[in-house]
């Protein structure tokens, strides 16, 4: 095979075309040392970013080193930083913590130009886009996701929020940030089951929009799992034009386009919220069987023959994630499910695919079937 | 003089243009049965609110039957809904009650077609308007101020917000309501000091934007202390129109425009902050209070003459409004416009009349000018 990373032609900045809203995803491969000038270009094209001199940096214990040295090159460009450090994991993602990050900036006597620097992987980036998003009604926000999952999914598409005890992501707003900054050196120090957990994401991008993308991770896989720099740049910034090209033309997750962006989801979150979060499957695993599953479905309502979902299940398990979770009742998922805030008035909304590339959404699935796939793992 | 609140041809809806974000101010009076099919009408025209059949009404202790008689309204249009009901008072607009509603949401299975009705005065629309903001990244959200100062100025423009324990409004956003009810039965029942209250930033709007309604103000100062209800719908509509004028132009407070509405508010914040919020002046009197002392700094500086400050004063006045707090420090005043979020980099900036219906923003204003015109007082 004559394909290498050059030729799929790794594009170094992704424009997120949004109006006002618009901003650059820029992807590197080592080279904190240029945030700051890519902090400052972007700042300098919104109202209060142009002429910020003051930042917090939220981060968590883990990444605190990455975290402290865009620091330092913000402090090049004339931007002086205060840094927050959490404690990794979920729990994290609170209201609590919110209000550690408010009366931070009001201490700081932060006003609309401080920049909120959020440097971590997505709980970081959700809680951090959070705070900015409500604090003096919006402030500047840059991201930096130091995960393959916040860099091909949360970091894309302004979805900022937190947890309540007993519904994730339940208090939140659309915040799009200034400027987003992946260098892929930081994914080098991440577990590899961190790493596979984005992995789950790309794949996802080629099942629902991109046939030859999905086709590239086929043949790609080995120098992807050895961490090319060139590779992982290319993986990034295709999934991170995919996830543009679905927020630019729905942003508000008001259209249904939006929604393409949950297959896999539907059956992900239910396994996410019975197996416990932080439990047996992280997200990017939780969504690898939901794929497989919702795959599954498709097949049965016959949208998609045996062959293309056996590839889908042998590319994820080439990727190092599970594609079914035998232990768990097919009943707690189905009711976990019905709770979900997406699904309306009791009908269970399926994200499915029609072929490669394309899916559709669909409230003709019946409880009986998802317990038939459900059961039959 | 020949002046009526007819020929004046108040107008009974205000239409705020903003794009998708679009909606209508219905002004009426006594017609609360007719709530109903404006919500529907309303909700209709958006995504999240078209079929809408559930709402939470958020209320306080004082307005409760009015907002039960409201929601009876929405019964008979399809719209069933669960009333929560909070404590009068500006400690009420706090974190602690944003989670006793987000809770009541959790509890209800809220969805973003579930719509907040906020049936208050200023704490209960900012509140409740911050908690439809946030939830599910945002609900449809109804209001129907009961103040005249929630009528004149916080019901129009999307304001939301909530108050930290050391700094007033510090968390918010910007969510546009779907739709505004207004109905001037409601400001009967007001004691007399909060329909004063109001009084200021109506004067305000004359001041700042529109000469010929500060001298329809002028005329008709009987009529509105009488509460006529046209002359009521007469003063709050055109008062919608203006905060709406300006509200279009400049949306999320980026250009400078929206800074215009602050006229009285640099010094007002100041008084409120130092005489205690709940203490011895209201919004409205600490605005008022503002107003005549910032018209003095204009004075001052040659930009408009002794005449017209009187005017503006005697109409304060007239209006049952206090035009000065001489028992106030003006050091402590000035500390605590320094800390104002408005006051970017220890600079105070101030809106001021260069003429009556024109405001300028500046921030040649010196802390001894300043000193002088508070000492003076």
């Amino acid at each position: 095979v004559s394909d290498t990373a050059e030729n799929a032609r790794p594009s170094d900045n992704v424009h997120v075309a949004l109006g006002e809203r618009s901003y650059t995803i820029r992807i590197v491969s080592r080279a904190a040392s240029q945030f700051g000038s890519f902090a400052r270009l972007s700042l300098d094209r919104s109202w209060a970013g142009r002429g910020c001199k003051r930042g917090l940096v939220v981060t968590d214990r883990n990444v605190r080193p990455i975290a402290e040295s865009l620091a330092g090159s913000l402090a090049a460009v004339g931007i002086s930083s205060d840094l927050a450090v959490l404690e990794p994991g979920e729990e994290t993602k609170s209201l609590r913590s919110a209000q550690v990050l408010w009366d931070r900036l009001v201490d700081l006597r932060a006003d609309r130009h401080t920049v909120i620097v959020a440097v971590g992987g997505g709980v970081v980036g959700d809680l951090a886009g959070f705070v900015a998003a409500t604090y003096a009604r919006g402030l500047p926000l840059l991201m930096a996701p130091t995960s393959l999952l916040a860099q091909v999914d949360s970091s894309v598409g302004g979805k900022v929020g937190i947890n309540l005890p007993e519904v994730k992501n339940i208090l939140g707003a659309f915040h799009q940030p200034s400027g987003v900054w992946i260098d892929t050196e930081m994914l080098e120090t991440l577990p590899p089951r961190q790493f596979h957990c984005g992995l789950a994401e790309v794949v996802k991008y080629g099942v629902i929009l991109d046939e030859p993308f999905f086709e590239e991770l086929e043949r790609a896989e080995p120098e992807i799992l050895a961490m090319d720099p060139a590779w992982l740049r290319r993986i990034v910034a295709r999934s991170c034009e995919l996830k543009a090209f679905v927020v630019e033309r729905d942003e508000l997750e008001t259209s249904g386009l939006r929604a393409a962006l949950n297959f896999g989801h539907t059956i992900g979150h239910a396994i996410e919220a019975v197996a416990g979060y932080g439990g047996a499957y992280n997200h990017g695993e939780a969504v690898s069987i939901g794929m497989v599953a919702e795959t599954r479905i498709a097949e049965r309502l016959g949208w998609i023959d045996a062959g293309v979902r056996r590839r889908i299940e042998l590319l994820l398990g080439r990727f190092g994630l599970p594609t079914a979770a035998p232990e768990l009742e097919s009943e707690p998922l189905l009711e976990a499910m019905t709770r979900d805030k997406k699904n309306r008035a009791g009908t269970i909304r399926f994200v499915l695919p029609r072929r490669l590339g394309h899916v559709e959404l669909t409230d003709v699935v019946t409880p009986d079937l998802i317990r038939l796939v459900l059961d039959a793992q």
